[in-house]
């Protein structure tokens, strides 16, 4: 089944502000995100926030998806509105007029051009493959917790198909030339891949590609009220999607501890010291390699 | 005269939050910052911001410390309130009672760790010398626009003397292993500097020093609204205190124009891309390297 109408999101975080210029950009340009054999349409998801130079005004948007919530007309907030306006827009979910929902963010962590992936399917493989034959530095992050769609709560699963394009270092209200770059670039290409896909004319694909799978999340080091005693340590930081073994330095007190790594197996991790994440006091995601069989 | 009282201030911008946990660390710990010759009293500069995690509440709260604004008691937004407080506590400006005031920033920059000296003299020519001495990764950021200190916005010019810990990069609202050790590192070296000062028991220094002077900021490209059309080329960012010659890239449109740097002589760039200065569409200062005479 083709891919007859795409829709990207842009400033879903309204303190990730790459994805708005994208946006001014695109809709100045002669229409660089059409293809012939789709339509795209531009969304500005959390113009609110953005206004205001913060992730969000209420609540976080990209938590709002559920189907669960979507229905549910009590949940008032902005976000939780807004939520409810650009499903109607873009989705509905479940019944969705949009073939694929490509949403636009970026993170305080080293994690390059990441395409992130909440689902699975051929679909997904034929994309991630394509993605990483074009973009090799492109890291694939399938965060497939096998969940009905339909209890998702990201943006993206408004879609029939849904991915995150998420990139960088770039510090919360900055514009990096680089993490411009690298973002409209992964964007582009998954566009020429759905063109591909729909005029059944996409090349030779590896049969495998490597790719990540979150396993969790880990916490700072909290004392007993809760407050903070430590931080990423810096053979961690700036270090996403590297190997972290048993007994690696993890955190590092602020009196000076190591705290090494408890775990028994070596992982990877993602969204290393994430700006956004500290309010729930995450220090990184644990991830493992695996190969992703395309066909 | 030497410096009985020293006054540290931590979190002055809301979001800088380094100075916060060296702060509740140094509260802990048994007096690292004290030392024989001298007491120091620690401050948090802006606890309402750091709570909302923003840089401040209504202003900036390190441009309401010239004389004329302390003096305004119309002035009653947060910050200009806060700023008088202060003043009572560790000024007040022009008759203060800390000799020596030193506030704790951090910068989404590439700055590494920076002493910024917004006054000149014998003491600060002296402390430059004893950091580049014991510190060499350190820069001598000099901000001397000669202006009468009454004048003066700034936190640090409450005290008798006053200088700034800047350092970078870290994002906004982020702890970073490296940021924090090199901030901690230089405030203590600052305070080894005063204890020897005091007892009149310097060593050697060089008899000149590299440093850097502040010439102008230049903005952003904008269009004829007011829009951002352009962002920092990516051979500028993160080169804080690297060479910009006439004709080198400076600037990148969203549509991929290269703008050059106009100016008629080589300078050196500081506060490439900080965040906090998109409010003014300020995109780098341009500063000048010069030998700093000790003696």
């Amino acid at each position: 089944m083709s891919i007859n109408q795409v829709a990207i999101v842009c400033g879903t975080h309204g303190n990730e502000i790459t994805g708005v210029y994208l946006m001014k950009k695109w809709q100045k340009d002669n229409h660089p995100i059409s293809r012939d054999s789709f339509k795209t349409e531009l969304i500005h998801g959390n113009p609110k926030a953005f206004e205001i130079n913060r992730r969000y005004v209420d609540n976080d948007l990209n938590r709002q998806f559920s189907s669960d919530k979507l229905a549910d007309e009590s949940l008032g907030s902005y976000e939780e509105s807004r939520a409810k306006v650009l499903n109607q827009l873009i989705g509905p979910k479940g019944d969705s007029k949009s073939d694929l929902v490509i949403d636009l963010h970026t993170t305080t962590s080293n994690m390059g051009p990441t395409l992130l992936m909440p689902q699975s399917g051929t679909f997904y493989n034929l994309l991630a493959a394509y993605v990483k034959s074009n973009m090799p530095e492109a890291v694939i992050f399938c965060d497939e917790d096998h969940k009905p769609n339909d209890e998702h709560h990201l943006l993206c699963t408004t879609g029939r198909y849904g991915v995150i394009v998420e990139v960088g270092p770039v510090p919360q209200s900055v514009l990096r030339h680089d993490v411009f770059e690298q973002s409209e670039r992964l964007t582009q290409i998954i566009l020429d891949f759905v063109d591909l896909y729909n005029r059944n004319s996409l090349p030779d694909l590896p049969t495998q590609i490597e790719a990540f799978r979150f396993i969790t999340s880990v916490t700072l080091p909290l004392d007993d009220n809760g407050e903070r005693i430590g931080m990423v340590h810096q053979n961690v930081q700036d270090n996403d999607f590297s190997e972290l073994h048993p007994g690696d330095p993890l955190f590092i007190t602020f009196d000076g501890e190591v705290i090494p790594y408890q775990g028994e197996k070596t992982v990877y991790t993602a969204f290393v010291n994430e700006a956004a994440y500290y309010d729930n006091n995450l220090a990184t995601s644990l991830m493992e390699k695996f190969n992703l069989q395309i066909k």
